[in-house]
């Protein structure tokens, strides 16, 4: 199997829509080629970020090979392919690691409660088929099933399922992975607002969407970690964490896209029925980001 | 528009795959006739124990238009059109309007939580397309969003919204709905395990998977309600509760079809990750349905 | 073991406070009284209504005795004698047998979370020394633990643990008793806006403070209940639904307080840190219940 | 007013009983004895942990004045006073100052849900009258109410309202009183397998009964967050992180006397209902507690 050890800041991209509500991969591309240039370490396409479920086979295909074809090897490119049905899972599967994705990333979409043995099969079926490292990721808000430590860790006896994404917003879940699963075992934190505590208790990195719009502040939060300076590392925090609680709760999509208006960079349109955020939403959103970015002046 | 008052039992059924996960639209004729004739009040193809979401945009078609021609008119049909997109939302119910369904139901699907407006537009947008009523259907644990009394309130303003399904399985918010709106809103029950509670409380009718086993139950309870005896709607309730509750704790497709094995009716294949009962449930699920009918036969 | 039978509405009485916080025994009198003409079917001083854990052990006693003289043999009085321990549990059993009860209400109060066993052995405990019925009373909102079906089960195998009162607010609880442990289970119901619900699956009673307000409307929905007729119960409940969720969200001490001062009666003061409900949710009180007594003229 | 700060490890002792279930006074001073030497910052008698509400008003007064003269002086004490009512919580903390508490903690007690304002005026009607620090303590599942941020932050307001416990789990919490109040505030963590993440937020403090079995380990804990020491600190959690949810799960004062019974040292014996770990908990703790110090002479 492929190795790819995935650390620090894995960025990920939104999608944007044109006016008609269809794809814009020309605004898709420039989105990514800021997150490369802005010191990303790793991308990560058609996650809940991108509206993954929002989008068609074909969608989903063309935004794989754009984000490939843009990174250009310069990072790693883990590509969600997450489907309710197992069929629908492994042709993405299959499909990116054809066109070159270095990983992918699966969380157990369901509308009825899965069994853990209905996960466990879903998951090795598409593992059994594809040569590159699997993400599982646990994110029982959007998934609407929870995966216990148990589960996760009988996952990972599946050889290329090597990383654990854990979203469910609870430090300590992190905490008995890593004790359970010794120090090797690759976790990785989803949740933005928990992203100290999780570095904390030993996350290899921070899946999030933040770097789309304070990429300088998550690096050298990341920074001060591998510095081992708790510190620094608190100080970085907290200058943004007000930001990355008001992106989580007005929603990803919709924030980030105004975040990137905020930033005077076109963010392009949602997809129906998400919305853009309302005035005195954005105009909260402006003062934040204000604010991370006043410090990091007032620092330099 | 036209005008279609759904009331008692409105049955569900479930989409069977043959051996290579397909629909087996043949099959599917065959178990909707069976709930015609064994006294279902209406009939609704696509919800979830119909695994609307595992399907293509073909399949949902093809089950639309297999359900109407094979009900024929006997009952009222109320097609499931739910989609994540507005856009695919509006594309189903139009099909559905014009291929001759009574009603549609849909349910605000989610992967990002909906806010209230997103919601309502979502709704606003397809109900001015279409000329047939809509139920909206509130159920959080399988849509991820919970619509408030409020925002019921609100939706029952668009024309034709007409009808509420509450599946949050509090009692309370049907009797809130029924206050507030006045006793003649119309409001189902999805949650099997409350139908006595729920029509106690006024509901117009039981939106349900259950009459796919023992419809004769199912209807004899309704049919005391509407006879205003209360004892013998309890008495009817409790013998087939066990069963309404295991058919639901253990996800009513795998369930369902796992019940029509034990009446001798070929229930097909589920589509992967779903995967059939166990052993030891399907023995449960037997020795449930066994019960029900033979407190049937010891009563006449 | 005396047997005493509790069925119907099942009256909890608040427990009034002087201008100094002290108990205001002659009122206390006074309510009690009230309940008994006003056509309860049993009294259930110190309860959670009575604000039982706000006392001390003479307090306790003074209420408990003035409770069954002044009731007096009409009416069955069942009394709490709930404590974090259980030696001072058994102390308060004792004294109300003692005392002339009928019967003893025990919630296991907890404040570190309870084993079933530590429970089991606490209701044991007390039960061997006492020869009066026990209702034990399952409420995790307010007692930190929720008793499973299956804990309830094995407390009815006490022989003088004869009946169970539910407020967990699921009606799902009660149909569990009643189908596990046969008809002959008696079941109550301690949430008043489940009152219908509870009925409907089969509860012998209805423990409430609202016959302090609204005893008409109390008794007539029992009524319904008991002649068999939906239809009326359902409309009885529904002209006090409102009532009674607005008692249960505002807190029944404060509420019933305020409740009684509206219909012209002293309902004394309450024991800091209660506090009287603010203007806005008094005026909606007096509203509600002038909303219910309307109704019922209207009806004559 | 008298400044008195915590900082560091806030230890709290059990509250021992006799074969009677009386309070064990010799025994609790030995035990509080082993607390400081072995290193704790601070001390807390009348916790959770020291059982409060199980105990009478004589008990906790003996309590009070028990620890204060067997610390002599050598380190803080802070002194548990809460109470479901006003009165007897004022009484209580007048007691301990004059006993010469350095520091109340008050967690606001509830039966019925305490509105904002019915906190406020009981914290507030307690500090006017004593001259001390308080602790804010918030901790919904024991308390049966959660402060809000923002109620907290009102607290603060009280002028000798100083410190927050938090003890909800949701390390999100603390985040945002940090951020909210500043760099200055004094928050304190009472969850114990979140030690690590709450120092990572910048708590003042841990609240926790592991220093009854593990001092070596917590104080190096926090050493390590002192010397700015992410990795060690890392480290040195991990080694406890097993036992610290031990404790926890299976309810502070049962795990800690079994504890003591495992370290050699006598624990005394609960009072009813709450009863020893069974023997299979018992084993567990043991090896649990062997791992922490394996680890601990391994490293030396």
């Amino acid at each position: 199997m492929k190795k790819t050890t995935l650390e620090g800041i894995i960025a990920y991209p939104i999608t944007p829509f044109d006016d008609n509500e269809k794809v814009d991969i020309k605004l898709f591309n420039i989105l990514v080629e800021r997150l490369v240039v802005n010191g990303a370490n790793a991308i990560a396409p058609l996650g809940s970020t991108g509206v993954l479920p929002y989008l068609s086979d074909e969608e989903k295909e063309l935004i794989t090979q754009n984000t490939i074809t843009q990174v250009n090897g310069r990072i790693p490119v883990m590509v969600g392919v997450s489907n309710l049905t197992t069929e629908r899972t492994l042709h993405h599967a299959k499909f990116a690691e054809k066109a070159g994705a270095d990983a992918v990333m699966i969380i157990p979409m369901s509308y009825w409660k899965l069994t853990d043995d209905e996960i466990f099969i879903h998951f090795n079926t598409v593992a059994k088929q594809i040569d590159i490292p699997i993400m599982a990721y646990n994110n029982p808000a959007t998934s609407g099933v929870d995966m216990s430590p148990a589960l996760l860790k009988r996952l990972l006896e599946i050889p290329n399922v090597t990383m654990i994404k854990e979203s469910s917003g609870d430090v300590q879940r992190m905490q008995y992975l890593r004790k359970e699963l010794g120090e090797d075992v690759a976790f990785y934190n989803g949740s933005n607002p928990l992203a100290l505590a999780a570095f904390a208790a030993g996350a290899k990195g921070w899946c999030t969407a933040a770097p789309n719009l304070i990429p300088e502040l998550n690096n050298n939060l990341y920074k001060a970690i591998i510095n081992n300076n708790l510190n620094e590392a608190q100080s970085f925090f907290y200058r943004q964490f007000k930001l990355l609680k008001f992106i989580v709760d007005t929603g990803l999509p919709r924030s980030i896209k105004a975040g990137l208006n905020v930033l005077g960079q076109d963010g392009g349109n949602l997809r129906s029925p998400l919305r853009p955020l309302n005035e005195k939403e954005f105009n909260t959103l402006r003062t934040l980001i204000d604010e991370c970015n006043d410090v990091v002046l007032t620092d330099t």
